[in-house]
């Protein structure tokens, strides 16, 4: 079976008004005047099992963000930049006030939710979303409801997932549980810990499952003490003998439904550490039903941020691997995209990574020819499926998991001759990319103060772009995954060992899409001649060629243009060898100095 | 009377150790095992009168930042990275602990004040500090005294300030009271303000004073009710009878002294809207003895920033005029800078303001030569005074005070021909100066997301500055004002009408320190040919060379070159027609494009 489907996501629009008009008949009942439905899952996660699909079985959206409000004269679908068009096209708009804004989204609730009665369910939303809800409107009273109502009224619902799990073994790995346990409670400032993520769960007892679409994380959560065995919460059918035998000593097992009501139990007494950006605010209640909730960043999550040795090397290999499929689908695009398909292209890319040894995608590779590439996070489906022209565009935003790792790439390229003006935009796209990709800086820095390296030739044209500069990337497992990244929002330092996306972009609504992308590591820097104090800087893991044809070099400074030879150069020792002949005199000429 | 003095501040050691003497054996009868010495007065303003210098006068460090933990056996002085040259030179290693980071403090804090009684005075500090203080160590009690113990052992304190109060003409103020007033009540959400910056409440009632050295404040605080006249703590001696009829109907005046008691009569039942990092625990306190009490930003001070048209020309003014004396004085110093010392240099400038009309300076000058340029905040007196010698670095940052502006800038010299080391350094920091100077951005965007323009090219190269980018400054008042500046920490996002420098530096200890230093406005950005949204831009308001021959071209870009020639095109377009010959012939030399 393909990776990725293409069947257009979700329902046609009559089916959402029905929905719609269900959910609405049963508020009165429920004693609301409105329900909010969220995106994430009882998991807080981004990455959901068809069976929580919640937010696009009731809004057709099927972005990975956002929420609803659903009154009984009014409905708003709320989500960020990056899915302002996508939302807009597949919630009907009969139905749906569409925000991509927190200020537009503020404003609608400030309207709309005044004096209402909204329900909502405590086990699907972080405190952080509540606390920032129970001021949206004067006198807006939250009601906690459950289980959802959304349930109720889906009928087809997909079956609960039980993906089963595989053991990451210790060469990839690098540590075992018992040393990661050793470090978070070095770490730990309470008397037990709670791990709300299932990729922290999933990265801590090297393990992998199948419970979500291109993600290996198997949904679970643990009570950690200080001292003791833990309580991981996790379907215990999924684990494989040798993974509950691992288990002896470390985490007793604990059934998912048992959540949160034993948690209560396991907090008797005990000051628990819970990230209430990460914990569901039915967990939190929990914790201070017996004991002494303290909130903070969960120490873990640090922890499988900072890759070790073992978990790096299985990185650059992936990269190798994925550097290989991506050349021979840059050098097929140069010869035969024009009369191709979005579709086609997504299958043939995903054909050369099934041939270098990749075990799924990392998500839905996104790709956008001419108009759809302006879409941030286009999905291609059947019926939005375009046809390349020569001329065109081609934004593809995608990646891999290997067993070693995990890949994120994005690469912009034109099917046949670019025009002077896109070569333009997409010389300050590089310039943003560049910055980033050779800037040192110092301990403490964190991507909140680096971002605007990425912007600077575009906000000088007066252009921006609405999303992050980059996302934290795990090994072998989500390829979001924090606490790190590179916006303005994100103030957590970067620390050697991290793995971030570094991923300008410029979108000209209705004509085309440019981002490029690659995955960088955080190192220690070399101290250069005269340097005073030591720095960090970034080591680029992604290799594909960046397409040079599409760059105005006086554009550029000397220090970009010596990025980008240098860049070139690696790539082309790195990968040069395991390429035909064919493809690997196209990467030669790829690679070749952008001056001289 | 020269503006600036020359004679060596505070104390020798052996007085230092004897008031230090003096205050522990006053511990014991307080109370108290430790008592908080900061520098803010109870004004809690960086720009005290002699009266107020508490910290100099128990520590010895006259920086402009800083606070003294004096326990019977152990004391510290925490200061800033600005200035962990001067504070260790000038507090007596014999009694002090210095530190300059805020960990460092910490750090110290947890160590020596664990289960201690410290005093501290709440008229003299913010609840903020308070705040900060309280978890500063275990069990540590914080223990409310007044007055301030250093009070009654200080036998030769100065008398406290009246200094006469003068109107700023409507010319030059641009608003009447009257008129920003209504403005800030537009914005204030709550029942009254307690506006507790002296400078705001001078610049609100179009008043200019002489309180303090070098900035013309008047020192006094404002209670603004939403409806009906304010109160006014003022000495009412300072004000002429035309000012003090100006307030008809606008504010009553009271007494200093019965603040803050009066303030509890005023604020009771009313919702009080105070800035918790400017008002001091005492006026808190009162406040919420009988009132309300709503912290938050205090709108008059942003309205403050946002220069009007009248004070934009006003310092524009100011700068043609400042930029005529720079120029005469880096002429001269061209000319005769060796075998002269920075005293020497000092009153050379001040000199040159004073025949272009500055009726004070705004900052005692900071003019090092050689290792004395590395201390940031370096104040030249007579014991420290370095002669020039041929090919020394001299950094000179200095600015004035005339009735329609206030300038800072910062040049660095070289006396004869700088080394190429030299010159890498120095086009290094202007690399970073250029960044900002030329950079746009969108609305909403702050200082601490630009930052980092400033540092690229030092951080690329191992360097780095431990000061801010940048400071608000005021139109013809404070040369140092809230609430926007340029550093990691200046979240306030920047707005049409602020004015800020632009000053990254370097600095070699023992060797030598750069900095480049213009004031620059922001405002509204030409939308650039293909621009997509509007932006905001900085013009540069500081009119003076940059020496060209300190810069490496081939170093720069082709935008930085641009930049720097235009730059020079306008200074030489500004300040040519109000030169004599030898100094216009000088300027134009100067003022050649870098290349060509």
């Amino acid at each position: 079976m393909a990776f990725q489907s293409f069947d257009p996501p979700g329902a046609q629009p009559d089916e959402i008004l029905r929905r719609v008009a269900a959910l609405r008949r049963a508020l009165p009942g429920l004693g609301i005047d409105g329900v909010l439905v969220p995106h994430e899952d009882a998991y807080q996660s981004e990455y959901l099992p068809a069976s929580e699909e919640r937010l696009a079985f009731v809004s057709g959206f099927t972005g990975s963000a956002g929420r609803a409000v659903i009154l009984a004269d009014k409905a708003l679908l709320a989500t960020d930049g990056r899915y302002a068009l996508q939302a807009a096209a597949q919630a009907p708009g009969a139905v749906f006030d569409v925000t991509s804004t927190p200020e537009a989204a503020k404003e609608w609730m400030r309207t709309h939710l005044a004096g209402r009665r909204l329900g909502y369910d405590p086990t699907l939303h972080s405190r952080a979303s509540v606390k920032a809800l129970a001021d949206a409107a004067p006198n807006l009273v939250l009601v906690p409801i459950g289980p959802h109502p959304v349930d109720a009224i889906w009928n087809e619902r997909p079956a609960a997932v039980a993906g089963a799990v595989r053991a990451h073994p210790p060469e990839l790995a690098g540590r075992s549980p018992a040393d990661k346990i050793a470090d978070i409670r070095a770490a730990l400032e309470a008397d037990a810990l709670l791990i709300s993520a299932s990729d922290t769960v999933t990265w801590l007892f090297n393990w992998r499952g199948a419970d979500v679409a291109h993600t290996p994380l198997v949904l679970s959560r643990l009570f950690l003490p200080k001292e003791g065995p833990g309580t991981v919460f996790v379907d215990a059918g999924k684990l494989p003998a040798e993974l509950v035998a691992g288990l002896d000593g470390i985490a007793e097992i604990a059934p998912p439904d048992s959540f949160p009501s034993r948690l209560r139990a396991l907090a008797k007494g005990r000051t628990v550490l819970a990230d209430p950006a990460a914990a569901s605010e039915a967990a939190l209640n929990a914790i201070e039903a017996t004991g002494t909730l303290k909130t903070g960043k969960d120490p873990a999550e640090r922890l499988k941020a900072i890759k070790n040795p073992a978990e790096i090397a299985g990185m650059r290999a992936a990269h190798l691997r994925d550097g290989v499929a991506m050349v021979r689908f840059l050098a097929f695009f140069d010869a035969h995209a024009v009369g191709l398909t979005e579709i086609d292209l997504a299958e043939q890319l995903e054909g050369f990574r099934r041939e270098a040894g990749a075990i799924d995608i990392s998500f839905d590779t996104i790709a956008g020819a001419g108009p759809n590439g302006a879409i941030v996070h286009y999905r291609v489906d059947r019926t939005s499926n375009r046809t390349i022209a020569a001329g065109d565009p081609v934004l593809i935003d995608s990646g891999a998991q290997y067993r070693d790792g995990t890949t994120d790439i994005t690469r912009t390229m034109v099917a046949g001759t670019p025009g002077d003006a896109f070569r333009v935009q997409f010389t300050r796209v590089l310039r943003g990319h560049i910055a980033i990709a050779r800037q040192r800086f110092p301990q403490g820095i964190s991507g909140a103060d680096i971002d605007v390296l990425a912007r600077m030739a575009l906000w000088n044209a007066g252009h921006d772009y609405a999303h992050g500069t980059g996302h934290g990337v795990g090994a072998a497992l989500a390829v979001h995954e924090g606490p790190a990244g590179i916006s303005r929002r994100s103030r957590v330092p970067l620390e050697a060992g991290m793995i971030l996306s570094n991923e300008p972009g410029d979108y000209h609504e209705g004509e085309y899409g440019i981002r490029i992308e690659n995955l960088v590591l955080v190192r220690e820097a070399a101290v250069p001649l005269g340097g005073l104090k030591p720095m960090l800087s970034f080591e680029t893991l992604t290799l594909a060629p960046i397409d040079t044809r599409l760059v105005l070099p006086h554009l550029l400074g000397p220090e970009d243009i010596g990025w980008l030879d240098t860049y070139h150069a690696r790539v082309h020792g790195a990968l040069a060898g395991d390429l035909d002949k064919p493809e690997r005199d196209w990467l030669e000429t790829r690679c070749r100095p952008l001056v001289g």
